[in-house]
C-alpha cells in the first residue's frame, strides 16, 4: 500500500475535533460581534516586502515562501546560487509567502484600504498562519489566531473593553484564568530608573522568562548578560513588588519615583494602567451592585467579581511593536501553563506601510492551546457535534422513496437527518449510526407505511416505540 | 509612502464581502448538515508526493509550491540546475505545496484514516485553494470550494441526494439554474459505437465545449482532429438528441442501440441517468401532491417542480477521475453563463493512494462565482451584516461608564452594541454609525441618567424618543 502522510507540523481534522474546534472560533465570534467588531479576511500569500523584516531575523526565517511559478531559474540570483548562498537565492526566486500572523497583513489592509474605512476601525479576523518552527507538542506549523484590534482611537476604553471581552470569552468556556496586564512605559520608566535605558528590550526580555525561570534563574540571566549590581536589586524589588500580590496599590512607590525623577513614559504607563483597572473596578462593582443584593460592604470586597484581572509589573511580552498597555492570559486549571491569549497597544504599526499616527490596540486567542485544555478539563458542552439527529433504516428500494419523504420532511423542519444509501444488513446499519453519534433510528417498513408512523429506537436507552410524524418531531427536540 | 499591494490574483475581504461570503457558506453548510453530512478540514499544504501527477501535466504547473526551510540549496539537484533545469531543481527544493483542490486531500484524509472512519463516510469540507492561474475576471489564485463527498458507498441514492441538495441551496438563493446530468459510461459507450474508443477522453474534450462553441464548432474541431465523418454525423444525432429537450425520453433509443450492441458500459449509463430521473420524479411528484391540491393532472404535469433537472447527452466534464453519472450547475438567469457547481462519481479516487474499490460520488459549489451572480442579481438578503445594532454616543469620561452598563446589559441580551471609545464631536461619531450601516443611536446624556432613559435615533428615519431600556430592546428586536 502507499504510504501517505502530511507535511510534519500539519494536521487534519476529523468531524468531532472540527465541531470542538467551531465551538471555540463561534464562542470568540460571538463576543467580537456582540462588541461591534467586524470580520475581514486577507489571503494567505502576501508579498515578500510586506513580511519580511517585520518579525526580527528569527522571524524571516520561519516564514514559509512559495516558489515563482514556471521556469524560475531563469530570473534568480547567479551570484547567489554561485556562492550557494541559499537566503539571496531565496530572495529572487520567491516572490511571496504564507503569511506568519495576522497583524501584519491587518496593518497592510489598513494602509491599503485606508480611503474605504472609517476609523476608528474595529475588525476581527479569525484565520490559519504558519511558521516554519520546530514541531513539538501544542505547537503546529499550521495554526488558526483570532485577533480583535481597535485602530485610529487612543481611548483607553478600547483596552477596557478588550479586558472585558476576553473574561466574557473564557467565563463562556467556564475556564478560569488570570488576566495579567502591564505598560510597556512602565517598563521603559524601570529601564530609564536603573540606567539601562539603551538595553531597555534586553533586559524586559529576560524579565518576559520570569514566570518559567523564577527570580534566582532571572538574577542568573541578568549577570551573565552583564548587568550590574543595582539593576539586580532593582529587579529583586520589582519581582518583591509583583509577588505582593496587590501590583497596582504597592507600585504606587513607583509612580511617585517616576514622578520625581521626571520620567514621563513611566508615569503615563502607570496612569495608564490604574485608569484601566479603576473603570474596569468601577464598571464591575456597580454592575454587579445592581444585580446583587449587598449586605455587607466587606463580603462584597472579598467576593469582588473582577479580581482575575492582575497588574503584572514583570509582565514583557515579546513583539517588539508594543507601546503601551500589554496584556496576557495565564489560565489557573488543566496542566498548560503558558499564554493562551495576548495582546496590546502599539503606537505605529502602519508606520512602516507609510500611515503614521495611527494607534491601535489588539488581542489574539490561540485556539490549539484552548482546545487542548478545553479537552483536558472536560469543557466541551456534550452537544458539540453537527451529526445527523435521526438515521432512517434502508430496507430496500420499495422503501426508501418514503423513508426519503420523511428524511426530507424532517429537514425543512430543520432536524438534520438522513437515510442509509445501501439495503446492507440492519445490524451494519446501526453500528454505523452509533458510530456517528446519531441518536436516534427510524424504521419504516410496509406495515409502518400502512399505518403511517415509524418504528422509533433510541439508541443509548435502547427504547422503542411507534410514532406518527408529530411526535417524532418532538421526541427529537427533547 | 510606501505602497502596499497584495501578490495578483488574490483578494481582501471587507466586512460587508465576508457577510455575503458568510451567507453563501453557511446556506451551502446548513443544506450539508440537514443531510447528514459532516465537515473535516485538511492543511493547507499536501507533501508533493500526495499531490503531484493527480491534476495531469498542466495541473502539477499549476501546483503552488513551498520552497524548503533553511539552506535548501545544500540539498538541491546540481546537475538541474546546472542545466537550467527549473522544473528538476523544484523537485530537489520543495517537499510541500498548497492544495490545488478539496479532492486529492480527501482521497488523501481517507487513506489515512480508513480505520478510524466509518464507511459510508459523508464529509463536507469548505476551504480555499490555490492555483497558479492566469488572473482574470472571475478567475482567482486563491478561491474557496464548498464540496460534498460520500465514499464507500455504490447506491444511486447518493447521487439523488445530491441532486436534491443542490436544488436546495440553489432554491435558498432563489436562484434560477439548470441542473445537467449524464453518466460517463454513456459517453464509453458512444465512442463505442463511433469507433472511437481509444480516443475517448479526446472526444469527449471537444464535446463538453458544444456549449461554448455550438454544432458548428464542434464540427469544425472535430474535424481538425481527425475525427471522420461517421464520428462527425454521430456527434450531430447525439446534438439533436440533447436539444430536443426530451433528453431522457428520445434517448431510449440509445439504450436499445447499446444493448443490441452488447455495450455494457453505455447499457449501465443509461440505466443509472433512468434510475436517478425516475426516483427524483417520483420522490418529487408524491411530495407535490401530498402538499399540493392536484385537480387537474395536466396543469400538475405543466408545473412539475423537478423540470429543472435535464440529461444532457453532451455533458462531459473535463476531470479525468469521474467513471458514472456527471453533474453541472448552470444559471439561467444573469451574465454568468458558465458552471457554479459540478460534481460525479468516481469509482476509484483513493486506488492512487492504495486503497481500492472505494466508490465515491460528490458535488462542488464554486462559492466565488456565485457571489457574483447573488450580487449581480440583488439576491443577497438585505440583513446580511454582522454590524453592531445600536452605538452609544460617547460624551466624555463621566458619562461613558453609565452607557458601558447599558451597552453590556444590550450585549447579553445578544444583541451587538458598540460605545463610540472616544469624545469626539457628535458628528463625527453619527457619521461612524452611518458608514458602518448601525441601525440606531443612543445617547446617554446627565439629564437621561436621571431619568432612567436613553434619547434614541433611528437613522434611518430620523426619528428621536426617549426610551426604558425595555422598549429599547423591543424597537430594536423589530
Amino acid at each position: 500500500m502507499a504510504k501517505v502522510s502530511l507535511p510534519k507540523g500539519t494536521r487534519d481534522f476529523s468531524p468531532i475535533e472540527m465541531a470542538r474546534r467551531n465551538y471555540i472560533f463561534d464562542t470568540i465570534r460571538g463576543v467580537y460581534e456582540r462588541h461591534g467588531y467586524m470580520p475581514i479576511e486577507t489571503p494567505a500569500m502576501e508579498r515578500n516586502d510586506t513580511l519580511m523584516g517585520k518579525y526580527g531575523g528569527e522571524g524571516d526565517r520561519l516564514i514559509f515562501r512559495i516558489l515563482n511559478s514556471g521556469d524560475f531559474l531563469s530570473k534568480a540570483d547567479q551570484d547567489a546560487l554561485g556562492e550557494g548562498n541559499s537566503l539571496r537565492t531565496a530572495n529572487s526566486i520567491t516572490e511571496k509567502s504564507l503569511r506568519y500572523d495576522l497583524t501584519v497583513p491587518f496593518a497592510r489592509y489598513v494602509v491599503q484600504h485606508q480611503n474605504d474605512i472609517t476609523f476608528p476601525f474595529k475588525r476581527y479576523q479569525i484565520q490559519p498562519v504558519w511558521r516554519a518552527d520546530r514541531p513539538q507538542k501544542g505547537r503546529y506549523r499550521e495554526f488558526y489566531q483570532c485577533d480583535a484590534d481597535v485602530i485610529g482611537s487612543n481611548s483607553p476604553l478600547n483596552e477596557l473593553e478588550l479586558i472585558l471581552m476576553i473574561r466574557e470569552v473564557f467565563e463562556q468556556f467556564d475556564l478560569d484564568v488570570e488576566i495579567k496586564i502591564n505598560d510597556r512605559r512602565i517598563l521603559q520608566g524601570l529601564s530609564k530608573l536603573l540606567g539601562i535605558e539603551s538595553r531597555m528590550v534586553e533586559f524586559i526580555t529576560i524579565l518576559d522568562k520570569y514566570d518559567k525561570i523564577g527570580l534566582e534563574g532571572l538574577i542568573n540571566e541578568l549577570t551573565k548578560n552583564g548587568f550590574d549590581k543595582p539593576v539586580i536589586s532593582g529587579t529583586i524589588e520589582l519581582v518583591e513588588l509583583v509577588e505582593s500580590g496587590e501590583g497596582i496599590k504597592k507600585s504606587e512607590s513607583l509612580l511617585k519615583e517616576f514622578a520625581d525623577n521626571g520620567i514621563d513614559d513611566g508615569v503615563k504607563g502607570m496612569e495608564s494602567i490604574m485608569d484601566i483597572m479603576s473603570g474596569l473596578a468601577g464598571l464591575l462593582d456597580k454592575e454587579y451592585r445592581a444585580s446583587h443584593n449587598i449586605e455587607e460592604e466587606e463580603d462584597f470586597i472579598a467576593q469582588r467579581p473582577w479580581d482575575n484581572v492582575k497588574h503584572n509589573l514583570a509582565l514583557a511580552r515579546g513583539l517588539n511593536y508594543y507601546t503601551g498597555m500589554i496584556i496576557e492570559v495565564i489560565p489557573k486549571e488543566g496542566s498548560i501553563k503558558s499564554s493562551i491569549c495576548g495582546g496590546g497597544r502599539y503606537d505605529d504599526l502602519t508606520g512602516i506601510f507609510g500611515l503614521p499616527n495611527m494607534s491601535g490596540v489588539g488581542i489574539s486567542f490561540g485556539a490549539d492551546r484552548i482546545y487542548d485544555i478545553l479537552l483536558e478539563l472536560g469543557l466541551f458542552p456534550p452537544e458539540t457535534s453537527s451529526s445527523s439527529h435521526i438515521m432512517f433504516i434502508n430496507f430496500g428500494i420499495k422503501e426508501t422513496e418514503d423513508s426519503m419523504l420523511w428524511v426530507r420532511k424532517l429537514r425543512r423542519d430543520k432536524i438534520n437527518a438522513e437515510l442509509y444509501p445501501d439495503p446492507v444488513k440492519i445490524g451494519k446499519q446501526f453500528k454505523y449510526a452509533d458510530s456517528k453519534r446519531i441518536p436516534w433510528v427510524a424504521m419504516l417498513g410496509e406495515q409502518e407505511k400502512e399505518e403511517n408512523v415509524v418504528k422509533l429506537k433510541n439508541l443509548e436507552s435502547g427504547d422503542e416505540k411507534y410514532v406518527r410524524y408529530d411526535d417524532l418531531i418532538s421526541q427529537i427536540a427533547k
